[in-house]
């Protein structure tokens, strides 16, 4: 709809650094769309036009926060590459920063393309990891297969479950789904 | 706090009974604390003392919605009864209605036990069926593999990635796990 670079990403950028932050300042729960307005130096009308209401800015908000900064780092071998990025992931989810990030995400977010956004942000990463390892020859698992096995979990657990969010789970999940592959190659 | 069957059970009985019926008569956006009140015969401020706010009236209401109704049916053997009831529980809760619970129970739930309840019916109903496998001499995962490599990816894409609903990955992913359990013992 708008070209990158024009005014509707000077106007994103502008909203998205006013709900963070008046976050900092006066706390998430007294955030309301004229605040915003007038620190962004936008019309409330805009962000309505654009974003429908204050939950689903909240929400196009919250997934640019859970949008990775820089790819997986390059520990040299498959395993220590999956189980260190697996291990980040859960310990910056399950915070309470994370949690408050994916709640609303979820939220303001009806047709669900912001979740659907996150899902994606994990699949690239892992994709980043596992085309690595087939570069140095290294056999693995195909991303579907580390979303469903590995992901999943972590997740479930920190939406659903109380405790359990180590890194020792996030561990024992990828060496469980590397494990099934040598044994019964699944990708 | 209350004993069952007292006062409480009455009111939660009856303020329930109230959320679904007006949901059905006015749908759930036009749902006021007043509203449910007046319906349900009691005080607003019985409904504030006691649920705290709307979204946590209706997360408690979703969570009843969630849980199950009756044990999972016996057919005789692990696979059959692990296969319906994942093909049932996916079928149920990517539903239109299913994925309103699961977000309702999921808002309305600053401390995350609403959410817990949810997750300890799925563990309820596979320990069901994990029990009666043993009971008939089968080995078999345990519920914690179950949860994580079955529940877990279900639930996720359900939140969080659109399409691939099907009773073909319920059954991929029980099949997975038993596979998994006869080549690489878990549980």
């Amino acid at each position: 709809m708008a070209r990158p670079g024009g005014r509707s990403a000077r106007v994103q950028e502008a909203v998205h650094t006013a709900v963070r932050d008046l976050s900092a300042e006066v706390g998430r729960d007294a955030l309301t769309v004229p605040l915003i307005a007038a620190r962004a130096e936008v019309t409330p009308s805009t962000i309505y036009r654009r974003w429908g209401d204050l939950q689903a800015l909240l929400s196009d908000v919250a997934v640019e926060h859970l949008r990775p900064e820089a790819p997986p780092e390059d520990r040299g071998d498959l395993e220590s590459d999956l189980q260190a990025w697996a291990e980040q992931f859960l310990d910056e989810m399950a915070s309470p920063a994370g949690r408050a990030y994916i709640r609303d995400a979820l939220l303001g977010d009806p047709d669900g393309s912001n979740a659907g956004r996150c899902s994606a942000y994990a699949a690239e990463q892992v994709d980043v990891i596992l085309t690595r390892a087939t570069d140095r020859g290294e056999p693995g698992p195909n991303v579907e297969t580390v979303l469903d096995h590995v992901v999943a979990p972590m997740m479930y657990r920190i939406l659903f479950r109380p405790g359990g969010h180590d890194s020792a789970y996030a561990r024992q999940l990828v060496s469980g789904v590397l494990d099934a592959g040598r044994g019964d190659r699944q990708g």
